[in-house]
């Protein structure tokens, strides 16, 4: 399955890592009414812990809603399912995540210009936020999903429109969304050819590194205590030289986003540590924001943007096969933001 | 023989273009001791043009320094030919170009601390001067053909050393080379991984781009009116990426180097009007600074270095065969400063 097999020989054991990281001595004082509790059994046990493990949240946006399967409003939000069924899935979301990615793709989010899909969001965003979790935005910057209707617009009016967008939006949000992909893709994004948008348009107009200043500015300034992303599906040396050039410019990123796609073959543990070790030399923060695992056969080599490309069926195993087509993360769907195709 | 076959349907006749941007009108007086000379027949021919049309001078290093072929003197310049038969080569390399590279990869120009090859190059840049050919350095910083005896120092003494040989070299060769490619190839250069390296080091402590801005600032102030390229191989949005990054940190480049090495097929015009499109955004001069066009196989798809790679044999028509192995640019073997692998 993996066109990237991994040299187990090179394979570097993350145990010793994980002990020297992340643990610590400590002494407990176990009591019970401020006394001391001697001689008696204690269970220590991990209730819950500061790795983000997450997942798109995509699919609760009509049960956090309470609309039901015979609604038949508009589904606005990109991969949203059917209600139905949901509170299952629900169930089992919480059990295993402990993190939620939410969609701003702007396209679905603000179709008409000025009716912004924000109160089921923000509803949704609650509905995670009252169980314990946070949720990241995703994405207030990319030239895929994008709203049609910039292209109406002269490039100064599109530039004011995805700053306002993110002043808006980011406001609207605050303390409920506190973490957001700023931009998204800006390494292919002033040459995205596959269609004209808006936001290819500006940012082939002013360079990349003028266009993550200017949507990190609006952002900082609309929520300061956010924690803000910089997001790439791109992990050659093209995204190295956008970091290092949007650091030398004295732009300020608070983590490093990594999608993981491996729609072309497993990573596996080599890849992955060689990738975390290239982008840890920039001492920021790394979430691997995106993270796809195919079943069946894997993405053609020449494809480049995983966009560009859906396989026609989607094969799983017996005990994974569900009735009737839901996602399961991780196994047989992309447990990611970014769906492997376009609606 | 091309992995990128052009469709002609979108090809765009440079015609027009060269029409447009490359002629104009003008008045011409011919006169004789100072009359005009009415109802004579008069031939209009071009005797040059500014466009460099250049190939690696390389080959006459032994000729241009009178060395035979009996001299049993170290060959010490990456690329030199023996010294016989140059005379021929050369008179067929003046007919056809006006520009010529010669070769500075440091590890062959110095290859024991303090012993530079200056005089022989020296040499070789006055007789291709005295020739009306004027001469670029080839290349001030690289990981490839480095010193050996960097490897010896500090990363500081080895920046201190990269500083002082650039400075060094732009001195001795100014007023007869002042064309310098002054960094090769940075894109990959502090994630180059096939053996370790002195540049290799510094660049991945300090970046790429301060390490573009040391060799820019040392060589603008080594040779102020020297005309300063940042060369890559790199075609892709990493290029891009890193000369966007380099100008918004207000480095001055003067112009860009692109390497056309066409080991894995044939660019054609669509994809080579494509890329100059591409880099034009910049607003600088674009010298496509290597070309290579082989003949034999291509280069296989997974090698990405083409300094990783060379063919058992190199095929070439029947017009074209030597009697004996020389070079013949542009047809059989690489007419580039860059051998297709190392010697």
């Amino acid at each position: 399955m993996s066109s990237h097999p991994a040299s187990s020989s090179a394979v570097v054991d993350p145990d010793p890592l994980i002990r020297k990281h992340r643990t610590a001595g400590a002494t407990l004082t176990v009591t019970a009414n401020g006394t001391p509790l001697a001689d008696r059994e204690v269970v220590v046990a991990q209730r819950r812990h500061k790795f983000l493990f997450g997942c798109i949240g995509f699919d609760f946006i009509p049960l956090a809603n309470g609309e039901t399967a015979t609604d038949d409003g508009e589904r606005r939000s990109l991969g949203e399912s059917p209600a139905s069924g949901s509170q299952q899935v629900a169930d089992l979301w919480f059990d295993l995540f402990n993190f939620a990615t939410l969609p701003f793709y702007w396209g679905h989010f603000e179709p008409v210009r000025g009716r912004p899909d924000t109160e089921r969001l923000l509803t949704t965003a609650r509905w995670f936020a009252d169980r314990g979790i946070p949720v990241k935005g995703h994405p207030l910057t990319w030239h895929t999903e994008t709203a049609g209707w910039l292209m109406d617009l002269s490039n100064a009016e599109i530039a004011k429109a995805q700053v306002d967008r993110i002043r808006r939006d980011m406001t609207d949000f605050s303390g409920v969304i506190d973490m957001w992909d700023v931009i998204n893709e800006a390494v292919i994004m002033p040459i995205f050819d596959k269609y004209d948008n808006g936001i290819t348009r500006i940012c082939r107009e002013i360079g990349r590194i003028p266009m993550v200043r200017m949507v990190f500015d609006a952002a900082r300034e609309a929520n300061p205590h956010a924690t803000l992303l910089l997001n790439d599906f791109d992990m050659s040396a093209a995204y190295e030289c956008l970091i290092e050039g949007v650091l030398e410019a004295g732009i300020k990123i608070d983590v490093l986003g990594l999608q993981s796609h491996m729609h072309q073959g497993y990573w596996g543990e080599e890849k992955t540590l060689a990738t975390i070790d290239r982008f840890a030399r920039y001492g920021l923060p790394i979430h691997f924001t995106e993270t796809t695992i195919v079943s069946g056969h894997i993405m053609p080599e020449e494809i480049v943007d995983l966009n560009d490309y859906q396989i026609p069926e989607w094969p799983t195993t017996p005990e994974g096969r569900p009735a009737r087509p839901t996602r399961s993360c991780a196994t047989t769907r992309p447990c990611c933001p970014t769906p492997p195709s376009r609606p």
